[in-house]
């Protein structure tokens, strides 16, 4: 009962009353996602970290250069490639040759296999794909063994007027898989080939809080579409500008949401008569890598700080200053894999779900965030067929239908986001 | 290496030439086939034989209602639903109900299996799915029992003005998968919802020589991007009106063609070497489930067929009389399933591949029609991952990537097929 493959969670036991309100309003649900996606252009991939508390199933984290390709199982391929060419089609009909621009961390392996496992992809997908790095010492192509055996071959960027080429490669589509959390190097600046996603949606122009005000309105919507309360897959959540947590600046705004986010997840938890103990997320507006990012419990902690949880908190990927920070609601997750707390993170190309595994840390707690050193990703698998019908008794239930749902919420919302950012870019530029 | 799933074919052994051509030119293939699905609508479904002599690879059928979804590995499920959704997509977005109006075969327990599959398919597409029944005697709801033990519930149809009904359920979309071949019934004719595919897709107006002379040009096309000869993927065929097989009429016509075709192909088998034995098909212009159709290897068997085979030959599905007839280049199944000829037949849904699997017959010769009693089905299934990258060396080719290409071939033939058809339509109607 599914738009989206029917994968194992590791959650057992009967359905959840959000799983079964969401699994039983699946047409109206899919319809309303299809009218949308008439509205809104998605981003090329994306992934989404979700938590589920039980009660209460939202995304933490939307990444438009999802670095886990290669942590989905082999058997999802066949849906990633139809999905990618699905994108193709609607962004680029005409394109063969497609440029990928990784991030510059050669000597992660890891990373360098996502790299390799997109690659793949794309040449599944009928495409011409080569690899061109921001590297500035990359003296010439350079080929990178992977720890599969497989190579990888960087090639050095080359601009030309407004194009970006290889040495003997003139591609029709830039494909980024580098979220510029160190700024827009110039190489990339006003590139006339479509460039997917565009630059601005990458963590020097992209924030948090405003991927979150446009999600809190597409759950709103999706929320009456199911007759829920929207607070069961919408976290509440505020943002403070001007921050340095070095310099002890702008702590008083961040104390002050905690406060007020804690008061209002008590009332919602009293409402719905959860025992557990509120807590709140304090995290950089804009980057990711799970840097930046702490678990609050009352406001006094945020005062409190000392120079070491200081320090953390005031810097992120790449070096870059927090200046801007977030305030979210936190949420527990309810899931374990081994005994140790685990968050689903679902994949998609174009609006299709294309897979997704568990991000599993055996030393932190349902309450922390598990994107952290040490993480471990287990892959999910397809669910044993249940035919004939899953709609009929006996089938088991897509449980993975829900999280598959607040993902495409999240994507949405992700795309609203960039409309937003480039309507305000176009308003920005003097019309000539 | 495939826009295609990695499906295991029988074949093993070193890649024959051809496929190693397709292979090699992946990137041009699906670069000039998405400029085609561009300007050619696809039909919703299509199912299509394929022929493999090692030599040639060839269409023999092209069903545009396909009835054995139910074949399918299971595994092949999500990538249906994903195909499901971009189609629906594109036709209808707005579509929430879907109509499916099945064969008439009650008490053929396979193709109920195939609709019980197909209603799954939709509703894993999001969509509400209901079957509406063209049995005239069909009193009221009537639930059947599959072998599987689940169950299908056929609701008879209802016509308001120009609109297609069940009790309590007013479709925005009918499905057919009913190839028409007793006719248009009166209920279906000029309906207002969006039929898929059109009523004129069926056998009353449908013809495989059209088809095929569709298939020939794309076919062209696809070998001037492959460089290599066109007859490598297009069997030579010709038509002839005014048959009566019971009353000797027309078999002059026949016999001839059957001569030219022969000698046609002689030429052929000359030019590259080919040893084997030259034989052509005679099959009726209309019609399908393997009626109407023989082997012939002199224009002689055709001017002296017993009365038995002229029966055979008269009559197809639904007892329908066979008035035209093409004569088609017979091509070899090099492919055999434990010894048995088989075919393999690949499903697409959307411009989609979906699945496949093989048709085998253990009483019958590879230059024989396998679609006969006594057929069965082997499913295919998909291929171990060849992870990293299909395209660096160790990793397994993908050998059912070929008949992909030339399923979408043949797909691309049908959508020109039913758009021709369209515009003589809409030509024959005066303009209001």
């Amino acid at each position: 009962m599914s738009t989206v493959p029917h994968l194992t969670t590791a959650l057992s036991g009967p359905l959840l009353d959000l799983e079964r309100q969401i699994l039983g309003a699946m047409p109206a649900v899919e319809h309303w996602l299809r009218t949308q996606w008439l509205e809104h252009a998605t981003p090329f991939y994306a992934s989404v970290d979700l938590r589920n508390s039980g009660f209460k199933i939202a995304p933490v984290d939307t990444n438009l250069f999802p670095g886990g390709f290669n942590n989905l199982n082999p058997e999802f391929h066949p849906l990633c490639v139809q999905a990618a060419m699905s994108a193709i089609e609607k962004i680029c009909p005409e394109a063969r040759g497609v440029l990928l621009i990784p991030e510059n961390h050669t000597r992660n392996t890891f990373y360098l296999q996502n790299v390799a496992t997109l690659q793949t992809i794309l040449r599944q997908a009928g495409m011409n794909v080569r690899i061109g790095s921001l590297l500035p010492d990359l003296a010439g192509a350079t080929e990178l063994e992977l720890a599969t055996g497989a190579k990888l071959l960087l090639e050095p960027l080359r601009r030309e007027k407004n194009r970006l080429k290889l040495a003997d490669f003139d591609p029709c589509v830039v494909l980024l898989n580098n979220d510029l959390s160190g700024g827009v190097p110039a190489v990339l600046q006003n590139i006339e080939q479509a460039m997917l996603p565009p630059v601005f949606a990458g963590w020097t122009t992209r924030r948090k809080s405003r991927h979150f005000a446009a999600y809190s309105k597409v759950a709103k919507e999706l929320a009456a579409v199911l007759g829920i309360d929207p607070w069961l897959i919408d976290p509440f959540f505020e943002k403070c500008g001007l921050i340095n947590f070095k310099e002890r600046r702008g702590e008083d705004c961040v104390a002050g949401y905690v406060a007020e986010i804690l008061d209002d997840i008590r009332a919602k938890y009293r409402e719905y008569g959860i025992k557990d103990d509120p807590f709140v997320i304090v995290k950089a507006d804009a980057g990711t890598y799970g840097m930046g990012i702490m678990t609050v419990k009352s406001p006094e902690e945020v005062l409190d700080l000392n120079r070491n949880q200081r320090k953390k908190m005031a810097v992120i990927k790449e070096g870059l200053e927090v200046q801007e920070v977030m305030v979210q609601e936190g949420v527990y997750t309810f899931e374990s894999v081994n005994d140790a707390a685990a968050e689903p993170v679902v994949y998609m190309i174009d609006h299709f779900v294309v897979g997704g595994f568990y991000r599993v840390h055996t030393e932190r707690g349902k309450d922390q965030n598990l994107n952290a050193p040490g993480m471990q990703f287990v892959p999910l698998a397809f669910a044993a067929p249940s035919l004939p019908d899953p709609e009929h008794p006996g089938a088991l239930p897509n449980r993975f239908y829900t999280y598959g749902v607040i993902s495409r919420l999240a994507l949405l919302a992700a795309a609203i986001e960039l409309e937003e950012m480039q309507a305000e870019i176009e308003d920005a530029v003097p019309a000539s």
